[in-house]
Formats: C-alpha cells, sequence, structure tokens
C-alpha cells in the first residue's frame, strides 16, 4: 500500500547533532520489506547508562521481555531495532531469537548479552529468524557512524509516513548537553497492530536509577498523552541512553528531584512530546490533530482519564473529520470515563471560544464563530469538569475512510 | 440521510400478543423530525410495580434523574418516550421539561407525577419545549389501544434502520405469563449520540423489589453485553413493568432466588438477549454482528472486560469488516484489557477453528480453513485465557465506513 506523507507531518526532518559515544548504522535485510533497510544497530560507548519504559500489555513481546530483564543490570552496548515482524506472540522460538540477536551482538562488541537491547515491530504471531540479522551485524558494527540519524529514523519505520526525530540541549553541570530522539509509530500497520518505538540518546552522564526516573516522568506527560484509536500494541518500547561523553555531571547529584537536573529534566519533556506529538500527527488516516485539555477534575489521573475517553472516542473524532463542533459528544465523552464530573458546572471551549457553562449551551454561543477554527488542522478541546483541581492535556488523531482503508483491507 | 434496512434485521416484527393492563398509543408531535410519530404514551393499570436500570454515565439526562427518582416509589401508570431531543445537558429547563410532562400526565390519569416514567432520545443541549407532548397526552390517553405495538416500536426510533421488539412466554404461578419488549438503539445518531431505550411490559404479578433484581441481573447478560462502538449515551434506559393482570403469582415468593421464578427469568434473560442482539444488528454501518466469547479468565468480570476490549477495539473491528481472520489483533486487544491472562496458554478460536494456541499460532491452522466464515454475517470469536474459570460473552458489529459517513458528516 502506498502512504501519501500526513498532511500534519512537520516541514521537514531535523537537523540532528553528533552524540558522543553514539554510532548508528542500518541494514536491508529483507526480513518483510524489499529494498529498504529494516534493522537499525546503535552502538553505544562503555559506560552507557540506560532506562526504559514498555508497553502495559498483558501480551507483550520477547522483546520487551528481554528489555525488562536487561534493564536491571542499568548499562548498555547497542540497540538492536527491526521493521517487518514484532516477534510477538511467538512462544519460545521468539525468546530464542533474541537470545540469538543479544549474544551476536554481544560477541562482537566484547560486552555481556544483557548489554543489548533490542525493539522489534511488525507483524505478529510470524517467527522471527535471527539469521538475517545476525549476519548482518557484522557488516552493521564495521559501517557504524555518528552522523547516520535520518537513515536510523528511516530504518525502523513499517506505515509511518515520514521518519521522526528531535534533538534539544540543556545546561547540565555547567555544560552543554544534547539529546537526540528517534521513533516510530502511525497508529496501525495493515495487516498488523501498531507499535510506538522510542531510542533517545544523550551525551549527559546520568546514572541509570536517576535516568529512569527522569523517563518515567516524561513518558507520563508525552507518550502516555496520545493515542490514536486506543490500541495498545504488544511492543511498544521507549529507550533512553546516557553515555557520559559530555564529561562527569555535578557531584552529588544523587536524586532525581536534585534542582540541578531540572533544565535536563525539562528538556527531555519537550523532547520526548515532539516525538508523541509527531506520532499522533501521523496516525493513521490523520487530517487534523487534536488537543484535549481537561481541568477541574479530581485528580491529575482522573483529569487523563477523562481527557483519553475524549480522544477515544469515535463519535467525537469522526465528528472532527467532519469539522462538526459537535460539543455534545464532549459531554457524552466526558460523562462515560466513569470519573466525577459536575454535570450543571462542566464548562467546554473549542477553539478557545465557551461553547457550554453550567451544565447547558451557553447562551451566547453560535456555531458560526468557531467553523474556522474546525476548518484547520489544529483542533483545540477544553473541558472543565468543576470538581477540583486535577488537570491533563492529551493528542489525537481525527477518524477518517483512510483508517478505515488502511486497517479493514484484506492481508496480502 | 436515508436509511437502508441493515442487512442483519430479522426477518420481520414478530406478532406481539396483548399485555393485560398495557395500552399504547402514539403521535407525530414535530419535536425534530416531521411527518412520522415521535411521542409513545404506554397506559398501565393501577397497580402496576416497575423496575429500571440506567446509564452510567455521570452527564446524564433531566429523564434519567427523573425515572431514578420515581423508582423509589416502586409504581408506575404510564411511560412517556420521545423522540427526536434527548434533554440531556439542558441544566434546569430540563428538569423543568420532565416536571411539566409528569403533571400533565399525571393529572389525566389521576396519579401521582412520580408514577409517570419517561425517556428521551435524539439531539442533545437543546431544550426540549414540554407544550408539543403534554397538548399531544390527551389524545394518546383517549386513543391508547392494547395492539398499538408495531407502532409503538417505530414512535421511538431514530437512526434505527428497523424497529425492534420481541415476545415470550413463561410459566408462573401455574399461569402463562407473557412479556413484550421494544427498543430503540443503533450506534450514534447523527449528530448525535446514540441512546438505546427499553421498555419491557408483562402481565405477570411481581412486586418491585423482586422484578428490580431479575431486571439487573438479565441486564447484565443482555444490554450490558452488547457494544457498538464504546461510546455510552447520556440517557440509556431498560424499563420493566409488570401489571399483574395475568392473576396473582403463588403467595410466598419473597426473593428473586426463588425456583418458581426461574422460568421467568429464563424467558426475560432470553427476551432481553434478543433486544439487546436486535441492538447490535442495527449498529451503524453494521455489515457482521460478531459475538466474543471469553473463558478461562480470572473472574466473569476480569471475562467481561477482555471481551469488551476485544469487541471495542477498532483494530479488530476494521479487520472483520476486511473479512480478515486477523487473530494478531485479538491477542492485542486481550493483552490491552488489563486483565489476567496467561500468553503462553492463550488459545484463540474463529468460527470455531483453533487459530492460535500455547501462546503461538495453531501450526496446524491454515487461514484458508475460515475464509468462508469470514465472508458471513455472523463472525464467532472465542479467546481462552489459560488462568481460570471466568466466563463472559458479548455481542458488536463491525466498523465499516458508513458508520464514518453517518457518524462525520456535518451538522444540518
Amino acid at each position: 500500500m502506498a502512504h501519501t506523507v500526513s498532511p500534519l507531518a512537520p516541514a521537514s526532518f531535523p537537523d540532528m547533532p553528533v552524540i558522543g559515544g553514539v554510532r548508528l548504522a542500518s541494514a536491508a535485510t529483507g526480513i518483510r520489506y524489499k529494498n529498504r533497510p529494516d534493522v537499525l544497530l546503535a552502538v553505544l560507548d562503555p559506560g552507557t547508562a540506560v532506562a526504559g519504559c514498555f508497553t502495559r500489555s498483558k501480551s507483550r513481546s520477547a522483546p520487551v521481555d528481554w528489555c525488562v530483564d536487561a534493564l536491571k543490570g542499568g548499562m548498555a552496548r547497542a540497540v538492536v531495532i527491526n521493521a517487518g515482524n514484532a516477534n510477538a506472540f511467538t512462544g519460545k522460538a521468539g525468546v530464542r531469537t533474541v537470545t540469538a540477536v543479544a549474544s551476536a551482538a554481544a560477541r562482537l562488541l566484547g560486552c555481556k548479552p544483557g548489554e543489548i537491547f533490542q525493539a522489534s515491530t511488525g507483524v505478529i504471531g510470524e517467527p522471527l529468524d535471527p539469521a538475517p540479522i545476525t549476519s548482518a551485524l557484522v557488516g552493521l558494527v564495521r559501517a557504524a557512524k555518528a552522523e547516520a540519524w535520518p537513515d536510523a529514523a528511516r530504518a525502523i519505520m513499517t506505515t509511518d509516513t515520514f521518519a521522526k526525530a528531535a534533538t534539544v540541549t540543556a545546561k547540565l553541570g555547567g555544560r552543554t548537553v544534547t539529546i537526540n530522539g528517534i521513533a516510530k509509530g502511525s497508529g496501525m500497520i495493515a495487516p498488523d497492530m501498531a507499535t510506538m518505538l522510542v531510542s533517545i540518546f544523550t551525551d549527559a552522564a546520568i546514572p541509570s536509577k536517576i535516568l529512569q526516573k527522569l523517563l518515567s516522568r516524561s513518558v507520563d506527560t508525552s507518550f502516555n498523552c496520545i493515542t490514536v484509536d486506543g490500541d495498545t500494541s504488544t511492543s511498544d518500547t521507549v529507550l533512553l541512553f546516557a553515555t557520559g561523553a559530555a564529561g562527569p555531571a555535578s557531584k552529588g547529584i544523587k536524586s532525581a528531584a536534585d534542582a540541578r537536573l531540572k533544565p535536563f529534566a525539562e528538556a527531555l519533556d519537550g523532547l520526548c512530546l515532539d516525538l508523541a506529538q509527531q506520532v499522533a500527527r501521523d496516525g493513521e488516516g490523520a487530517e487534523k490533530l487534536i488537543e484535549i485539555a481537561v481541568t477541574g477534575a479530581e485528580s491529575d489521573r482522573a483529569a487523563h482519564r477523562i481527557a483519553m475517553s475524549v480522544a477515544n472516542s469515535p463519535l467525537v473524532k469522526t465528528a472532527i473529520a467532519g469539522e462538526d463542533a459537535n460539543w455534545g459528544r464532549i459531554v457524552m465523552a466526558v460523562g462515560k470515563a466513569g470519573e466525577k464530573a459536575v454535570r450543571d458546572r462542566l464548562r467546554i471551549r473549542i477553539g478557545g471560544i465557551t461553547v457550554a457553562k453550567n451544565g447547558m449551551r451557553d447562551p451566547a454561543y453560535h456555531e458560526a464563530d468557531i467553523m474556522s477554527h474546525m476548518k484547520g488542522r489544529h483542533i483545540v478541546i477544553e473541558a472543565d469538569v468543576g470538581v477540583a483541581k486535577g488537570k491533563a492535556r492529551v493528542w489525537t488523531c481525527d477518524l477518517t475512510h483512510r483508517y478505515i482503508d488502511i486497517n479493514g483491507s484484506y492481508r496480502s
């Protein structure tokens, strides 16, 4: 299936700087796709710390199981990512494959298999033969270069219509550190399920325990705040590698809450949000990016659940695809979330204009006032549920005919 | 918008017998639709007991609030249902409307306003003027007839493509009692949300407390087991009225668990399931009825959540629309439900054929074997999650282009 680039894609691929201690290479192994790179190797200098966040699915893939286990060591020497086969629901064969890939990479790099991280995306339920990957590794280790970011981002794509990357800098311990991230994710892959894979690299020197706390916090307000259709992959993986090549951070940083980490933490938040929004912007069939801000909820968690209820509502998403400011459906989606909301204090704004307040339509509201907002590419919905001070903000895309085309077609 | 009849509709409207103590009439009041009946009155003889189940939405409509309150009295003399305006999110004006309709009907029937039940479906956020309804009531009380079931079922339709009704009989206290039910519901109503309204009438003599237990139990395995798109209306209402016209039931029935009630309870279960399936069969854009049976879960409740996760997955629903036996998406939907499942014991069958077992594809499975099942109108998915003995069965429909057409069109 040909994929035209999403109308919500960024204008261009960012100019990605080198990250000390990170070298990248990709290869076309023909696992599923022909004539395109489908395996990425990122080689990391010794001493690289690692953190990770994974799918909450109860049927997660073999590479996710592997990473969760490897993460206990806290150190990484490489990450191997393949597109085309998710190595999910593959039983013992799946475990043998991740073990073989890790052993081969560890042998080449002179490290422990537990320092090799892995992620896979693509068809599920099909055994993934490790041979094409392990054979490619020799060449990949040799070819790895510090500048290969565009190819790296392309090698992990499946039905993505554009390669996703972002870069930021921050001050840490008197030095400037850099954070680069690449991501893939587009909703769903015909004939299989979506997967979001993200790899983030920084030259900052931060130990893995602190790195994990920073990553978990950033993921909570970024990758956990996007949805294309409410379906959760078996394989979602976000990895963060810190090589320390920028030089030692301030001594005595013992906790993620240390104020000296704040600029780094904020830069990481921003990078994660940028990548997360790129995934939502590449949602299958997306014509509009939808931002949903909920305030006044019992807690931030309650606000998040209400916002996700709106974001996952097929009714809301089809209405927006039709450029219809159908706030009644927003009321419905707030109501069905199961969280506390005071109906008679509920206030809804679309594109900054109040459409409903005090449990009924705002008498001053005229639908014509928001028609130009509805015709735009970025729709903003705000709902205040009148209970307390909990708040959340999430992003999704609209539900269009192309989503059905992409996901309802026969398997070829 | 013209609606062609769902390909999943029953062959014909059932032959509905008279229920002693129930008389029906409908009228065209022009609330929203032109030239079609849009208000239904069912007059009930004195002594009629009532039970009800309602939406769990936190932003429920004024008629739902009214019914919940009226239910405390346990007795009913009438139910008034209108289509075209849901009287939801209408603030104090909404309360004034339900109060005015109840007062007018109570005056005409010589009863308390709290014995008048109400339900509304249609546009939300628009004030519902009580005048057209209260004016029509005089004529409706006069015109009410015991035989008017087909007109009654039609008067409450919105985007339904066929009128929904069912009838059953059961033995109770040595007599044959009859249960008639009518329902409306079709997923969503452009430009507004779906609502499922069900009214059930029986000539059995059963006090309201026992009636409530029987109804709640039946609803749990029927109306709570269907979904079109996971969106919950502000207005869902199921009411059960027992006139007692068939004569007194066995004396000494003090509990819903009394074995003498079993035939009635089973008949009620069957009737509710029939009506619930009719709603799923009329899901917007539906081409296939999907039945999902989950076994081996930690509890029946866990099984229900897993089954609903599969039923609400846009990925599963679009795959079935495309006649694609994409069991990988079923694995994903089981995994995302958040309930315990043993990946390596997971077994999935489609159309009775095992496609996956022991955490991987069944080696004996060939996709060609289930192609004829996938091309049919009734798709059966079974998933055993290998934990314990919890089970559940739910029904939904596929997700097609017509769903987007119906719900993504501009409001006219």
